[in-house]
Order: C-alpha cells, then sequence, then structure tokens
C-alpha cells in the first residue's frame, strides 16, 4: 500500500509498555485546529470509562487529540477508572497546549484491571514528539490486541477537480458484535463537512459495516468508532443543504465496509470468511433476527470450520430464529451458487458433492430468502475452530 | 440403581441399523390401556415430521406406543418425511394390534437426510417381542446420539401409604437450547392423573428444567417431552379439584430437574457444570436475557473452559444482554461465595487466588445480582472446550 496520508492529521505509535513490552501500545493522533469529529460508542451497559468520558469531552468540544492505549481496557474500573481516564487526558492536554475536553480517551485490553495510569501518562511526551503525517500504518499496528495484522483503508477520488482523501484504522478480532456502534476504528477526511452531515455519514455507514459483523455475539465494553473531517482539502463534498457528493459518500461507506471486513477476516482463530445474506424478510429486523442466528450458530460455525455442508444446522437455526408463521416451505437456502433447501426440504438438485465444493472455498456466501417481503440485509462473520477455543482459553483478553 | 420399573410402561431397545451397526439405535415403548399422556414439543420453525405427526395423533388420541429412532432425525425432509414418519407408525399399529394414532414417532440424529423407513419398519417385530418392564436402562441408552452417557431419574414415594413410582429417560448433548419444549425426553408415573393436571404438570416442570438449560443455544427441530401417568398404582396423588400431593408434585419436579441437569453434565465436550443463577430481576425475563447472554457467551464459556476467573467477560455479557437503564453501580457478581463485582467494578475484597479457587472447581456457580427487584431464575451450561468444536466438526450430527 502507498503511503497513507490525510492533510490536518498526525499521528505516533509508541512502545509505552502498558501491559507487554516490545509492542507499539500507545497512539497519539492530533486533529488540525477546526477539524470535525464525530463519534458512536458501544451500547454495552458496563461500558469502559474512556467510552464514559469521550462521550462527555466529544459533546463540550471538538477534539484535537485521541488518546489509544492496548493491554487494558480501563472497564469494570467504576470510579477509579474514570479519574484514571481524566488524568490520561489532563496529561495530554498540558503536553499538547488545549483543553482537556478536547482530548478523547480510548482504552482496549484486559477488562477489570487498573488503567497503569503513570506508565501511560509517562510515555505522552514520547508520542507527541513523534507525530508525523505519514504514519496510519504504525498506529494501525498501534491499537491492535488479538489481531495477526493492522487494518488501513484508504480511498483516494476527485470531487470537482479537487483530491479528497478518507483513511481509516480498525482494531478488532473477538468480542465483536459492534451494536450501533464498533471495535475501535478512527476515519479521517480531508474534507470540509458539517457536523450533522459527519453525524449522518458516520451513523449510516456504521451500520451498514461495523454493525453487521459478528465474531461470538459478544458485543464489547470499548467500542466506539470516530469520523473526523480536517477540511484541509479544497474539494467542495457538501452543499448548502447538507447533500454530500455520491462518489464521496460511496468511498467512505466502501472504507467503513472495508474495514468491517478486514475485522472479520482476522477474527479470532477464524478459517473461513463467511458472508450471511437474508432476503425476502418483512423487515430488515427480522432478517437480522435470522441472520445472526445462522451467523452466530456453533454449530453452524464448527460446521463451517469442519468445511461440512451440514445444512441441517442452518434450516434449525433459521427454524429458531423466532420469526412468526414462517411458511417454510417458500424458504430456499443458497451455498454459493448451489441451491440447497426449497420446498421445506433438500433441493432436488442438490448433491452432496456440490454443496462440499463450496464448503471447500475460503470465502463462504449462505444465502436465505425467506419469501415475506422485500427487504435484506447482509452480515459477515468467521468460523470457530480450536484456535478460536485456544486463543481464548490462553489469552487474558 | 436399582432395576427401575413403572407399572404399565414396557420398554425395548434393539439395534435396527439406522445409521450405525452394533448400537441399540431403535426403541419402542408400550403404555397401558388408559394411561394418559401429555406432551410439548419444539417450537423451532423447521420442527421434524415426526413431531408434527406426534403433535396430531396426540391431539386425536391416547397413546399406546412412542417409536423412537437415532441416526436421522427426519428432519428438513419435507413432504416424504412426513409419509415416512406415517409409514413407521402404521407398521407400529399393525403389529401390535392399536390404531396408527395411537402410536407416537420421534427422530432423532442428522437432519435432513431421508429417514431410512424399510430399516426402522423391519425392526419393528424384534422390539415388540423384546418388550419387557425392567429395560429402562437400555431405553435410556437406545435414544442416545452424541450423549457419552443414558440419563435416567426415578423416585419412589408413599403417597396415602400407597407406593408411587416416577421415572424418566432423556437424550441431548448438543444443539441443546429447549425452548417450550426439551430435547427427547420421556417420564412415566403409575400415579392416577387427569389429562388438565398431567398437562400442567408437564409445563410448569419443564419450564423449570429442560427450559432452563442451555448448551449451545441452538433449539433442535426435534424436541419433546413425554410424560405418561399409567394410573396403576393404588395411590391418590390429585384430588377433585385437580390438586396434586405436594410431594408427589415434588418429586416429578426433582425427576425434570436432574434429567435436564444430566444433559449438561453429558454437554458435548463439557469440563465443568455451571450454574447461573441471576437474581433481584425486575421481570424474569430480564433475569433469563441476562442468565443467556452469560451462558452463552463464548467467550465466558472459553474462560470457563481455562478455569480463567476472567471476570470480564462475564460483566460485558451482562452489560450487553440489553437491559434498559441498568445501574451497574449496584450489581454484584459472585462466584461460587467469592465477591467478585460490586459498585461497578472489582470488590475490595477480590483476590485473583479466591477467584481461581473457584474456577479450578469442576461445578461453577455464577450468582449475578441486579438489585431492580424480586424475580429470580436459575439456568445450567457448559464451558466450550476443544472437544465441543472437535466433535462438532468431526460429527455429522
Amino acid at each position: 500500500m502507498d503511503q497513507v496520508s490525510v492533510a490536518g492529521v498526525r499521528l505516533a505509535a509508541i512502545e509505552a509498555g502498558v501491559r507487554y513490552q516490545n509492542r507499539r501500545d500507545l497512539v497519539l493522533i492530533e486533529l488540525v485546529q477546526g477539524a470535525q469529529t464525530a463519534g458512536v460508542f458501544t451500547l454495552n451497559a458496563f461500558c469502559a470509562a474512556p467510552v464514559t468520558l469521550a462521550r462527555q469531552h466529544l459533546r463540550k468540544a471538538s477534539p484535537r487529540y485521541l488518546l489509544i492505549n492496548t493491554g487494558n481496557a480501563n472497564a469494570g474500573t467504576g470510579a477509579r477508572g474514570l479519574a484514571d481516564a481524566r488524568t490520561c487526558c489532563d496529561a495530554v492536554a498540558r503536553e499538547c497546549g488545549v483543553e482537556p475536553e478536547q482530548v478523547l480517551p480510548f482504552s482496549t485490553g484486559v477488562i477489570g484491571e487498573p488503567l497503569p495510569v503513570d506508565t501511560i501518562v509517562a510515555g505522552i511526551p514520547s508520542a507527541h514528539a513523534a507525530l508525523a503525517n505519514d504514519t496510519f500504518a504504525e498506529a494501525a499496528a498501534g491499537i491492535m490486541t488479538t489481531d495477526t495484522r493492522p487494518k488501513l483503508v484508504s480511498r483516494s477520488l476527485l470531487v470537482g477537480g479537487e483530491k479528497v482523501t478518507i483513511a481509516g484504522i480498525a482494531k478488532g478480532a473477538g468480542m465483536i458484535k459492534p451494536n450501533m456502534a464498533t471495535m475501535l476504528a478512527y476515519v479521517f477526511t480531508d474534507a470540509t463537512l458539517s457536523a450533522p452531515t459527519l453525524d449522518r455519514l458516520l451513523r449510516s455507514g456504521v451500520n451498514q459495516s461495523f454493525n453487521r459483523i459478528t465474531v461470538d455475539g459478544d458485543t464489547s465494553t470499548n467500542d466506539c468508532c470516530l469520523l473526523t473531517a480536517t477540511g484541509q482539502s479544497a474539494a467542495s463534498v457538501e452543499d448548502e443543504a447538507g447533500v454530500c457528493d455520491p462518489a464521496f459518500e460511496a468511498a467512505l461507506e466502501e472504507v467503513l465496509r472495508e474495514l468491517a471486513i478486514e475485522v472479520i477476516r482476522d477474527a479470532e482463530g477464524a478459517t473461513k470468511f463467511v458472508t450471511v445474506e437474508v432476503s425476502g424478510g418483512a423487515t430488515s429486523d427480522e432478517c437480522l433476527h435470522v441472520g445472526y442466528a445462522v451467523a452466530e450458530s456453533p454449530l453452524v460455525k464448527t460446521a463451517l470450520f469442519a468445511s461440512d455442508p451440514n445444512w441441517g444446522r442452518i434450516l434449525a437455526a433459521i427454524g429458531r430464529a423466532g420469526l412468526q408463521e414462517l411458511d417454510i416451505d417458500s424458504v430456499q437456502v443458497r451455498l454459493g451458487d448451489t441451491l440447497i433447501v426449497a420446498n421445506g426440504c433438500r433441493a432436488e438438485t442438490y448433491t452432496e458433492a456440490a454443496g462440499q465444493a463450496e464448503m471447500d472455498k475460503r470465502d463462504i456466501t449462505i444465502a436465505i430468502s425467506l419469501a415475506r417481503g422485500e427487504c435484506a440485509e447482509t452480515l459477515f462473520t468467521a468460523d470457530l475452530s480450536h484456535d478460536y477455543v485456544s486463543i481464548n482459553a490462553d489469552y487474558r483478553s
């Protein structure tokens, strides 16, 4: 990938020693004065202290600095956790000459242990000194926990002859079922966007990307996603009525979706990338119920791991998804291009060899047609492998 | 265990060769003329053909024979599946001299393959010839699939000086989250009970036993639970108003609960038996939401497998259970006798050593107090181990 940069954004990732040595675990991101930022945060009731504080700060001021540590989630840490997050923001504010409300704190890692504040505060001056505009890759690496690779997606396009860039980083491999929010993700553009438009773009984009993935159904306490517009590009992407350039909007959606897909491709222990398409639903909600029942079924996921076209498990998951008066004779299930289920039973054209050929692929699509309406939803998930068990039985994440 | 028998019930388990050789896979149970039977069945929309037919037959007549095959679920088999189940009932009716409606069919095993009807029908005469009243253990073994041991629970008690016996068998180790029904379970008593009382006892008993267990959240297509009263005991357990002797009712609840617990103790790959107690809920439903979020969280289950007191994952699961306005500072979490979480964070008295000692046990209780009301619910589950993945990746169940 070419060097990525977004005018108005500088990043640094340093080894602060929060939990492990020899690992970049503290990231500082500087946003130019005048940049607009929108954010969405986890709906987990036990949301982490930094999530609570970041939400408060975002309401009060336009952020100038983002501080992200790995190795410790500062979640389930009560009043002390909130005080610790505040101390980190104060330290950045002092070092960088801004108000504490202009700093947003983020933490990811083990839940329930006190944040090593002194270690983090001690690292801030070197992070500040290291800020640069070509360090997106280092920052993407610096926010990883059980991730096996950094997640960085960017797009550039011309709008009215002027270049605009969008670049985002994300982390996450387990405890993934973002709910109206995401695992840690930060997306930046040099476009000029108003606050309401930024918020709308973030919410609608996240809803079709991070809010459509699941590894294990476990919504994290620390999920959040930010979108920042630095306004440094000369391109005009938003008109006075708040309408966005469609190519820009599409590019932004693509960045969010690709980042979300990257999370699933790097899901803990994953050997398969699985797309679950549910169509013909009466509502989006019922498509999502069916989709998540299939995507989170341990039996479906272990069959995927085994490359076993055991479609009865898919059928059983659809059947328990709670849809009222589901006409099972109208349900169709496809594995890739292969029709498996029709008229409530195995399709006449189906052969075990055809099912096996689909299952042997690394990328698998399960397409379910409910034939009750016009709604459709697409989810992304991974299989359930021995390595998932190993990673989560061996690692205190 | 002493020889179990219930007057009015005869059972046989034979090797019919439905899917594997040298394995008892066909069970025939005879109920005395005049016996009353109540049943509950899976709510999975893709319920199996035998479930559909058993439900129909139960509405029309008092059953005299139950026919149960393993190795094939006859689910996801459409119109042919229903015809196949009918053929089996017809064969039993002819062999035993009753009407087809007096026969209830049950199947368990792989989903989506045609039932080997000829093999089953061929086995019926020898099953009929083998009927005996001391063969509960053989029948319990004959309905097993991935179970590692048969599940048979019985109680005898005196009511008004007369002996009454209750005995039940069950099977199930995976695809376990019974929903208003159970995995296959058959409970018999020689007491005399009216049809409405039998139904009430079954429903309330199942609700606190089979409907409170989960292995993997995957409700099966074939779940069902029957309760038969043969009326052969001289004891009077029900008065004219339909009120039951409390000791009898308690004994029946115990049998159902112990059978359900046996299913969890034998859950696929299980190394732990886990009780999740949720108290202080405003409603039973919110207790169940929290309980199932914890009991089905892959992250909680892998931590249990690792004997890792990683209580942050329990907190995260509670937090995502969807309770409105949960006051996280009032939530308490105990592991056995050890208080872990209070005031929204780690309890001051908690030590990692104390948590580790609880986690090292085979039987673990996670007790969650929500402090929002008076409702409480108890669930039972198992951990998520490498063997769970192996069993479900290697075995086409």
